[in-house]
């Protein structure tokens, strides 16, 4: 490539004000950002206007632009804006999660087809080199579990409610104030975001391109103050973690639910608006790697090593994918769980296989036992109308 | 490269062991190992005699042979090993730190003199990608520091002292006869180990080639139960620490000191024989790594993951030292120790900028305050023999 190389951006928002400025404050890489295009004609920019356009075909169409970067929200223009890059023999870098865990097939095979390469460690743990550090150093390991704290608003929120005993609705007002969380919290509090970025990382730590809809994915907005003080007086801390595993029989099974974490595990030390990923291998242990998740100059300092990964001629290799390390996807296993519940029909209802402790009071109800993920999956909707708490337990 | 590539194996201990079994189990990469050469000629060996040699030039002669893997003791024959291959235009794997430490410059020279690649991902933090992630992850971002645990001898003793109240002279008997820590165990326990480490990884976080003989390194051999029960009142564990920090006029200042940490850490939640690595960046923050420290199948792997990498034509591109990234190297600072010391005339000695706390008593006295790295390294000879113990705090 060139020597210096011409983007095209997409979107201004936190992470590209980011960029800009990691990308201008950066000692070593050189890169032009040639043509910002945004959306909306009112805001005040804090770049010259000669760089804004409202008109994304300006990038596109331009043969001086070597690279696409893609920060803007909507998922499904995204996607578009993504697709047509690559179509067009440009390389492309994102951090959009959910535009890629909708399309990640799509993605694999417009980069195969135009021979072109699409980047995006920032879409998962901001600045935690996750992606990369799979592809590349973990690429003859043979992994049988990657979990983690992947979404910083709920950590924030979870944060305060155990640290600081705030109930779940203070601790994400406080969130929203501080502006670590939206005004519509929903992707972040019912684990969308997290989930996204684990069927990215699954493609990566597994080579199986999981559908999004097939994984479950439970929040923190049942979160009670009984559950709180559970917690707290066993010593746990409660922490919103992915799991991806893989099964003896080589399948691989993914679920998003709040989790009671002990002392013992580096997890537990991962507060506020942190990340933290754990990978278990094969032959060398249990890796885990923690870093800011989120926020403008560490998310956009990944999209910058991605910027620079491209002018190197990088390029993903999806190793595992092609060695085809899984076998398929299942939601046909049993977790332990501590559920607190209303009602005792809510228990004929989420039919556990074994039940380990019961306990039942005037103010709250529990079982710690064995569920099938599938039971769980089936009785979801219920489960969230009725504000039933459940928390994965390490059995 | 081939499809199948040629190894020529040096050195068959417990590394290489790790590696043969990994390379025999993993389902992804395949290579070859061709030959090895070992020393002893009255060792038996689990695998076939046709595949052992008593003749380096065997291996390094060989046509055939595509990569040398380096995993002898010997830090001198290993140099002359390395080299050799080099200069013969193979591609080397080693995971010697003691001979990359000391040979960083010719080694670097010979690189890229002979246009081949030499790669060492083994030699510092055993499994944790530490090296990788530095050059390729973090290669735009400006690092302010890298500290760690890159020992898990010490990490395993310190552990013993203050988890079981363990003696330093019990902890080390324990870790000897648990085959964590050699008969001689001088190059662990005086810090060697870690200073080595810790000189190559700042040669790829910092650009800079430092001499090994510049770094101060005391280790944990003054340590006394005073000290232990100090830092456990006090909610400190003690743990073995490399500092490797850029100046504000940006030399590059490294030393190897224990340390007292507190709960806020991470490094205080690495016990036992794990190894966890801190990188504060400009722009991402503080990123944190840990993973097994040592052992045959993580330090294998991490090999394997080496010489798979070399497979696709990888070589470090040392990016802060062709960018000049630090100007130069100094001693000339000032931190913030605890001192155990036996008589008021070690004062007079060892001087102090600053003193903040001042204990006296029958059993043992000590100072908390600020002194000028130089003081301690004039002083470093003084210190071991009379075992006065010293500690680093952060301020």
């Amino acid at each position: 490539m060139k020597s210096k190389l011409n983007i095209g951006l997409f979107g201004f928002g936190v992470v590209g004000q980011g960029l800009h400025y990691v990308l201008n404050n950066s000692t070593g890489f050189k890169a032009n950002i040639t043509k910002i295009a945004v959306k909306n004609k009112e805001k005040k920019r804090p770049v010259g206007a000669e760089l804004i356009t409202y008109d994304k075909w300006e990038i596109l169409n331009n043969p001086e632009i070597d690279i696409v970067v893609e920060l803007i929200d909507d998922a499904e223009e995204a996607f578009n804006i993504v697709s047509e890059a690559l179509k067009k023999g440009k390389h492309v870098v994102t951090a959009n999660k959910k535009m890629l865990a909708f399309h990640l097939q799509e993605l694999y095979d417009l980069q195969q087809k135009h021979n072109v390469s699409l980047l995006y460690e920032g879409s998962a743990c901001g600045s935690i080199p996750i992606i990369r550090t799979l592809e590349e150093y973990f690429d003859n390991e043979e992994l049988l579990k990657v979990s983690g704290i992947f979404n910083g608003t709920t950590n924030y929120i979870l944060t305060k409610t155990i640290n600081e005993k705030l109930s779940y609705e203070n601790a994400l007002k406080q969130a929203q104030e501080k502006g670590f969380a939206e005004s519509d919290p929903t992707n972040d509090v019912e684990g969308y975001d997290a989930k996204f970025k684990a069927v990215i990382i699954a493609f990566h730590a597994f080579g199986l391109i999981i559908k999004q809809e097939q994984v479950l994915n439970i929040g923190i907005t049942g979160l009670h103050e009984n559950d709180i003080r559970y917690a707290y007086e066993k010593g746990f801390k409660i922490k919103l973690i992915p799991i991806i595993k893989r099964l003896p029989d080589n399948r691989i099974n993914a679920f998003v639910l709040p989790q009671f974490i002990s002392k013992t595990k580096q997890l537990y030390n991962v507060d506020n608006e942190f990340n933290g990923a754990s990978v278990d291998c094969k032959f060398s242990g249990e890796q885990f790697l923690q870093g800011r998740g989120a926020g403008s100059y560490p998310t956009g300092a990944a999209v910058l090593s991605d910027i620079s990964a491209l002018s190197h001629g990088y390029r993903y290799e999806y190793k595992k994918h092609t060695q085809k390390h899984a076998s398929d996807f299942t939601n046909d296993v049993i977790i332990n769980v501590y559920m607190r519940y209303n009602t005792s029909s809510d228990l004929d209802k989420i039919k556990f296989e074994l039940i380990n402790e019961t306990f039942i009071s005037d103010k709250y109800n529990y079982v710690v036992g064995n569920i099938n993920l599938q039971t769980v999956i089936t009785q979801r909707e219920f489960i969230l109308k009725n504000k039933i708490f459940i928390s994965f337990l390490e059995m």
